[in-house]
């Protein structure tokens, strides 16, 4: 669990810091289009963007990787975007939110992914301003293909015809519905958690259920605010949306609803795996407690008894000492009395229902 | 648990894709009612669909099994569906809901089934128009043979004489009514998995339990959105729904919030079971080891004293040398002794209130 | 739990279905009154009943045991009785709700009752129109006597001096009070159990723990639509209600959320009580072991020493051969041995606080 | 905790029932004030009551102890309070309540009180007209001594010169505030329990825990409603009301607030206390079966070793009978395999950790 | 966890108490700067104070330490601070809240500081009014430092040329973002008891669980009101808040909000804990009794068995004493008896998977 990361407490607003250097140099890529055209080209720096308002083509900027302090000033100038939207660019880790700012968009978005068998999620920052859409995803390469895919000659789908309004829904889109692949396979962890819990209930399945609460419970602060941004964004009586969208945007609401609903239910689940661990352990605390206190209190009688007959009080000074060692039939009965006493005792069990 | 189906995120909106090739192919039935006639006939192509306005009689076009995208898409054309309503008819598993497209209305419904003894849901999708009303189920026999029936002659009941908003009311009333039975078969497996539980908590108690609350949360992502699809279709105003329809839907609305509080109350019987199921389990333990704990605190002193007299010190040349084996009434003294020991600890326990 | 009566789904709205015939018939009991004349009388059919607007009187008509359905028929139509109401008469296990049709208000009500220790609930169906109070009682004996003793002379309660809507108060107020005796029986199972648990938990108390959750749960379906029905009985602004009832109104919707937060309360001590049991078991088990414990590690080191000495390695053929056994004080030394051994143990656990 | 009263269902409304004859009669206690006068005495009867309006002094009517019927219904016809408010003196056990009855204000407020080291609830009602406000306390002496203490000469405090609002704000504020103290004792009796818990877990604590939170239930259910009738007397635009006491009823809610949060952090420490509690159980019963496993399975093959040479096997007629026993170092071997055990279980245990 | 000061129940509304002597003295300190002007000194006296309005730049008084009665008095007089509000200063442990005064406002506003390992909430009280803020801070050395420096040539940041609103903004996003690093550190303490607890479960975790627990439950109540605090400052439409100010304020609402939800996270996280502490604890308890049972079932036969040849009946009087002991096999024949039932038993327990 990554922590969000934020300025120390009194940072001026609006102060963009670098990141860190290990981090991978972000990387430009451009979308032109219109219903004729289609240009799909990397960048060497902002200077090459192409100003809003100078083509009658839409935009579609990509940023990858981790952008720095530099860079983010500039597109800041060249677009008109505002700081404090774009401090929230450089501090990653913030909650799915729609701002607007005069005739701009801006929205933080969380993107679900699986890495190494668990959940992460990586922010997707956009602006959309009237003809371009900037959009920025902190790994080297985004995740945003299949969209400019559907665009690409001989494609030409739905999205060329359209505004950046539409652009902006098929991103919302894909981010919307990248959760559902994640949640399946959240589902499926917890189906395999549940058959080896019933099974044989050990340590690192206790270790395995925590880790899938931790998940899901930060999956939910990213997937409850998301489905707010749908929503307000259909509500929304914005110039930048335009009426046909609207449709759409609901579609997107109505499956960011779905997404929610499943990882409660999935939270719902992993509560209830825990008490049935506990349970399940209860269970086998008690089984095994019977064996125990079965095979004990057969042989304990019976290890006493032959005790008795092991002590040395056999002498001929006395008659009181230990005649029974001197019967003819004393071994046997010995063994008689030994034999009732594990009947006797099996009976006992088998009426209490112990085995 | 079946996850919802899902397009791979990315899709472009309205992606009609076939389902697998075994399911069985859909088959369309055709009813065409008015207050004077009824035809109720097997169609082999949508050809044959009579078109919107065509008649003035009541259109019901039933469609059972998965139906293929080409259907689909002809069926769109000829009624003029909505490719996001068609895209959701195929991704089976969403969630009710309602939804207007000008002067239509798309329905998707959930109508939970009991299946080899577990909980079940099928998605039925529901178009309503002027004069029409097409209805998607997955099944190859729908489960609305009680209205048709009660709808052909000799019965010709009130459905006859009134608009598809009724025949949609009465489809909506048996989806929402068939949650009755499938609750009460629930009720009597909580009241079976109680007195076992109570009688003798084992395993398989355990993961009935568990599959149990499975179900009921997978039942109430259901039930609400369905109350809620039922009360908005009763307060809406659309003309679709003429005004005498109303009390009926309000006597429907009841039904589902009834459905809904059943559950509601199974579910937190069922999170109870759980804590019973943990509590009768820590009784046993306590139980058994109560008896080990009697058992074995008596007979491990009495083990320890005639281990004493086994010792083989006995000899002439030391008077130390446990001359208490020559006494005259030793034996009978060590049994004194030990019964003296029994005596006090049978009291212990009883004072403690142990058996 | 009695499972709430249902229709078959897909059944024609307004069927009135018969009960089992082993149910005893009902009895009509008619009460007319003014603030001159009261006259209590059995009816025997329908027929007698005055039609509504025939009389200035107020008029009382109380329907006990299950009603038929021809029954429910005719008076459907004498009083012009919905059949969708009259359905839910039938139906009984019905949530309380308040409709109105037209200018008649149909109410159905919850009327808790303990009966062989456990919690009922007794449904009440209400009709009111102008001049006439229909009541429907499922059982032979209705809980009314007390109202119709306010009434009756020589008392001549306020009932008699107001319309129909004083009277619904008056039967309603009854209905949400039934809950207080009901509560504080419940109240003092509570306590009861409390008691039994931290002496002694045993078997019987988690089943009975386990009852009274049940019926809590059950009970609270009922309270909590109960209040609903009466908040909107007091906003309502029908014409049959008249200005001065609401006063009493107000005071009974005040005793109704009474009832549910004591309700709430004792669902919550119940919720706890459970808590408690699996806590004391646990300590119990704890305090079980600990003596077990403390036995079995003083004894097993003791019967170890005196084993040595039981071993038969005695001889004369080697000096190493158990040379203790010939020592002087050798016996003496090992009970020195021993008392050390225990009094050590003792020191340890007394220092770990086990005794 | 003790009942509701609660008439028998089916009573009149506003019957006014005597409580039963032990409890102390009540005491009535006359102050009028104005800025420039001051009187404080004891009445003998109701007679002796300013009528309202008779004077231009303010006047505050203290009621102590349990009043009987014959009492109130002389108040009620005297200051014209309404028979369903002195219904509710009487039944004490309401929760606090604002209601208007046309120009008056009828309160119902709970006071806290720690007695016996237990958390009980004192029931004030109040009336408040025009120059009058009438004070219901069950208790032989009232807890509003402070007030009166500051209006007094030669304090004359601010509530000498405003009219029975402040008053009643003064005393509503006292009521509120008193919960304070109450709460601070309940943060103190949690303290004292989580130290006893965590250093040694016994079965009392475990009765104080479950009393704790039966308190803290009981008190939810009187500072939830008591802060809704701060909320709504400040809100509200009643004539009685005059604008300046509206800043003090901010402040008063205020009060109300926290006294409410303090309380819904104290119930959670408190269920968070028995999660603990089983806990801190089952750490104990762990160790105990360390120690209890630890020294079983230590001594447990020892006892079998020195066992197998207390056989009495040995006789020359065989040489496979027990040759062992005539070895010449045969007995220093025996003691050599029993420490290499003991030395191998120890090494066993290390490394799991055990002790 | 300090419990909130207050004043005994009855105190007159707005009584200024001076704090016990061993406080530190409260320090003054006045920043007034305009965007030419800067000036920073400490103050002996209030009545070196400017008056407000004296001047046109800007004045932020910080008060330090705990004030007593007389200081907040003059401060009150001089700038006509309302005297509820004073007494809210001084009673420290005030829930945040937002008042506003004629022209004036108040803010109670809680900073929470790790101090020893364990969550402290500092509460920060601030008046503003026309171009005065003044702020009052319990500790000698209060947090404002970054502001003040960002103020300070040769910085002269943005707050210079501003009003005081803009300083309110700062302190207040000072505030807030102080719990950034606050639960930083408390996710830190959840991820190393989470390893320990699932390394080796240990009677400090549960305090360390608990203590967790509570410190959370505590910053709950004040980060939620917080947030209230700002979303009404944000949502105001006070004349002391310039328009401009209104962005900031979003930003600072947006911290709010994920601050709240990490503390929300952090709260079901180490509930979770708790539970996983318990199945832990469960966990270690049926190892070990497996350990012990395997060990027990094993040697308690055998031991029983080397018991009955260590009895004495050999003698020559009878051939049923004990004949096994003179076999020329009878040594052997025991020990592959004894090898036979230790291999069965770890067949059997092997089958059972108990190693």
């Amino acid at each position: 669990m990554r922590f969000k990361r934020y300025h120390t407490p009194g940072t001026a607003p609006g102060t963009l810091t670098s990141p860190p250097v290990d981090s991978p140099s972000a990387r430009l890529r451009l979308l032109r289009y219109s219903a004729r055209d289609f240009e799909d080209r990397t960048l060497d720096s902002v200077a090459e963007c192409p100003a809003p308002g100078e083509t009658d083509e839409q935009i579609w900027l990509q940023v990858n990787g981790h952008p720095d302090a530099a860079l983010l000033q500039q597109l800041g100038e060249r677009y008109g975007l505002h700081e404090l939207a774009l401090e929230d660019v450089l501090n990653t880790g913030q909650r799915p939110k729609l701002e607007t700012y005069d005739d701009q968009l801006f929205m933080v978005l969380g993107l679900p992914v699986i890495r190494d068998g668990h959940l992460h999620v990586m922010q997707i920052s956009l602006f959309v301003g009237v003809g371009f859409l900037i959009c920025f995803c902190p790994e080297a390469e985004d995740p945003f293909e299949p969209v400019r895919h559907r665009a690409r000659p001989p494609n030409n789908g739905r999205v060329r015809s359209r505004g950046v309004d539409y652009l902006l829904y098929a991103l919302l889109d894909l981010v919307v519905d990248s959760a559902f692949p994640v949640l399946e396979q959240t589902g499926d962890r917890i189906e395999v958690l549940e058959e080896q819990l019933l099974d044989k209930p050990s340590r690192t399945i206790l270790s395995d259920i925590h880790a899938l609460r931790r998940e899901l419970v930060l999956l939910r602060h990213v997937l409850w605010p998301q489905r707010e941004v749908v929503a307000s964004l259909m509500r929304s009586d914005l110039a930048l949306i335009e009426e046909h969208t609207g449709l759409y945007l609901r579609d997107c609401y109505d499956h960011a609803v779905q997404v929610l609903e499943l990882q409660e239910s999935y939270r719902e689940m992993s509560a209830s795996l825990l008490d049935v661990y506990l349970s399940s352990v209860s269970h086998h605390t008690n089984e095994v407690m019977r064996v125990l206190t079965v095979i004990a209190t057969i042989f304990i009688p019976l290890t006493f008894i032959v005790g008795i007959y092991g002590m040395n009080f056999a002498n001929e000074q006395s008659p009181w000492a230990m005649p029974e060692l001197y019967w003819y039939y004393g071994y046997p009965v010995v063994w008689g009395v030994m034999i009732a006493v594990v009947a006797g005792l099996l009976w006992y069990f088998r009426r209490r229902d112990w085995f």
